[in-house]
């Protein structure tokens, strides 16, 4: 099990940590790299290429404004692409939500909240649990440590009441 | 392998053939069903487990308007849910798009282009072929077919002009 | 006269604490509970059932991104659901808006503005004061010191310049 | 039980024809008025002051555009108002949905989506069916013919497959 | 000459003393109030009335979020109403202004840019300075000065670069 | 009393004809021109001048897309200028209703609704009836006759019902 | 001189075709190709390489949706790149308008208005004029014709009135 | 090789700064000047005239709000004209982009991302680059330094994880 993270820019970085730390939690190989759609196509393209030969089944690229960094990455492999859209000034990410998710059919890019890195991480963890019952187990743990917080945030605000 | 779709409305199921069409064609089985988040909620919520007892691996949920399908079925399983906004009148999916991308961290769904339902499948098919490896070779088929697609659309064009 | 409060997260109260003073003011009975419609959809499920067995006439519910509470609320009881829809980065409310607003046909959210929480207490107020003449005194009040208080800003501003 | 039901043009009268025919369904008496917030400031008072009079304990306003109505007779009473956005050119009720829904604090509408007519009717019925049992019954009634009708679309569905 | 300042909120004073400023520049008498269209609609009808009376030529009505003050004062005067969107989260003003600027046919309120309150004053001087040749004068004068202004900034910047 | 009416396009005048006529009907002399700002640039600066020597008061201005010629004649003069943005493929307004309305400081447009034509003689007319009380008074009846017409459909759809 | 322009579909053509009679009108060679960003990424790479070969010292993209058929080009080739976002349902060109201008420092794409075919030509041809005078004059007659053409329309206008 | 940079306000300069030193580095002359389309017309006309006797070939024109400054000086000359939207409260910039890139058929303006300086001088140099063997090579040395400086990144984060 392995997933290949791409950001644009390494300023992307602290909005993507999760991601990276939210896979190895759960066992999964991680390989991050900084690679531009615009600015280094042929990086990308390589990048692409090695990381499916060493292993990578799932890809996440978080790129902001004109994102086109996972439309890229998809039009390079059939292996499932997740997009992560990144905010930024002016228009807070409605440009990267809009270049991430209208891809044209035949290329699909699994677009997640804008920012939304550890939803990404998340979703390659349901793929992989699909064949990997121990990952699965892990997931419903994650899952049901997600119900007792709601509870315990539940009963510190009645207890603030 | 199979995949459940579930629409929030009946009158989805001319965008959302292409996605049945699509999946069988790649011998993915499809279980199909209308069920609305708001008028049925108790029928998603049966329909998600019956639907993971009998094999479903992947969910595709497509509805318009507060798109709220993709999200509730993603809040009863954690096998993946890949979400089509369906287009409508008077905001034309953005309200969908919006509805079905902007989940909070933790429960992730993969958001496909307004209307795109052909991408949610090949997503699906893209999540199939990790792990099957006939369903990756009709793939790798299936895209080389679209770059000759282009390529004959290309000449054609060019023989016009 | 009772009014069930859910939010999708406990950082939301700073936002919804005024709707909880005021109703409280009014006479009105609170029942506060934390609940995501994604990350705890059971609980959400129970505690609507709950509240109306414990006397609720009126739901509150505030979310962000994409607000599912206040529809998925409305799906499991045919009382009053009155949607707050809040503010949150990058959309700064937008998404929440559409989300919670825009239900289909069947199944009513009375929609505020975001972060309308006062707004919302006062809608269930005017409920109850349909059938309360006490609420509905305290309420006609309300609306003359809201007059009053104007007159006074308006005064104020008149010595300034 | 009476609603009041104000236009702001008669040209609304096809989108809202549906609120007045479920109101009577469920035996609420009706008083329908056009009335333009901007044409006929005088006449919108004086209708929410006589509808008051008799009897009238829910408004329910529809316009486009800059859609004052609902805002202007919230104002004027402080009984429950449910706003319904109309869609028009160019911008397809985002107008008057955000003149309709962003109102200030201290005065609420009930906002429904854009054209919304029959969600305003249901929730002024679901208004009525706190105090009176024989309305709530129908509601109940309602909304399981709702999922009974989601169940046959259901069926018709899986034949046609 | 005189023009009448309706604010909505006296929080909206800082955006509109430019006005004022400018007006009483000109040599316009100015009456500033607050009043809310939906708080104190009375408040409102009654002013419009009473500055008529008093001899105000032109209404500058300045108000946020669903900005109904401008359309309501132009509802019950025929005299000019200069409208003037004030910015607010979470929407910054684009819900003023279309609140605003799409009124009905039959009734308008000549849009200035969100909180472009100087503007709202100039284009009143406009007005006045149709009929007054001391008003045009130093009008143009004041045009003259903005050229200087620029040429003078542009000066200093070449000095700068 | 003089409007000079500009339009960016001759396909603007079906639009723009109900503002021609209804000047002529309140007895306004309006001379209408075609004329780009983009396009023909000198043409829009001869046409201020000119019409301004000829008596024109107050201008009009309608265009389409990047609306500039309503800013370009205000730059050319000091007399009222009114905005009317032109609804076009694809963005239906919303780009000339912000090219249009979003003036700097200084440099102020009447900014009508999106195809707001009429509007933009009404106020024109409002701007004229300061200082001619003939023109006053047909405007007085224009607005009770709009008040009567309400009235009418009123009536007529109560007989519908 | 020769312009390359690359269509991600061929029924972008209609829309494109106004360009490349333009651009032959004016003496400027060009080259037609149909390569998608997404489907064909080896072929975009290939054509850029190729048409930078054979001469082509402009390029012109047309692309809707996610367009990052400009910004592939870009990242290939320090050739000016312009980019026609293409409008298409259901976000009527937003989507291709923003994927298209919000590239990143470094790498430019020239964004025209939705649709707008007949300028990215215009602007290639301006480019070709810098440093070839016949195109120059050519231009030059051709804007002058534009004014021919408005004044035209204005005297058929003012003859219909 | 000469370009002129014409900004509406002299606030722009620290967002355009950058365009100038760009220039200036790729030994292009830059002429710089304040210069508002709506507070000063004729200033606009005047320098677009002398920087076109001057020598200069291209014009990049930075401004905010109704942003015509690009439009209005595309319409004095046919050389090429970017623009460049500048971002400001209360729209961030979308009605600064769309004033400047929906321009009407035959006047087109090179539109750039919001606050996008340093690619309007990269396209200018694109463009100085086809009949310039010098600036070309400098050009790809720019580009290739840019695709170091991603690697340098990507080192560091590498060791950082």
């Amino acid at each position: 099990m392995k997933a290949a993270i791409v950001m644009g820019s390494d300023s992307d970085f602290p909005i993507m940590k999760p991601a990276v730390d939210l896979l190895k939690e759960f066992g999964v190989e991680v390989e991050v790299t900084v690679a531009s759609a615009h600015r280094t196509p042929d990086r990308v393209r390589h990048f692409v290429r090695q990381a499916r030969q060493s292993g990578a089944d799932v890809f996440i690229a978080a790129a902001g404004m004109a994102a086109h960094l996972a439309g890229v990455i998809a039009s390079y492999t059939s292996a499932p692409v997740i997009g992560v859209p990144i905010s930024s000034e002016p228009f807070r990410g409605l440009d990267a939500l809009l270049s991430t998710v209208q891809m044209p059919s035949g290329v699909p890019v699994a677009t997640m909240a804008v920012n939304g890195a550890k939803n990404a991480a998340l979703f390659a963890i349901e793929i992989f649990a699909i064949s990997d019952s121990s990952v699965k187990r892990k997931l419903l743990d994650y899952r049901s440590k997600m119900v007792d917080e709601i509870e315990n945030k539940d009963r510190a605000l009645k207890e603030k009441i």
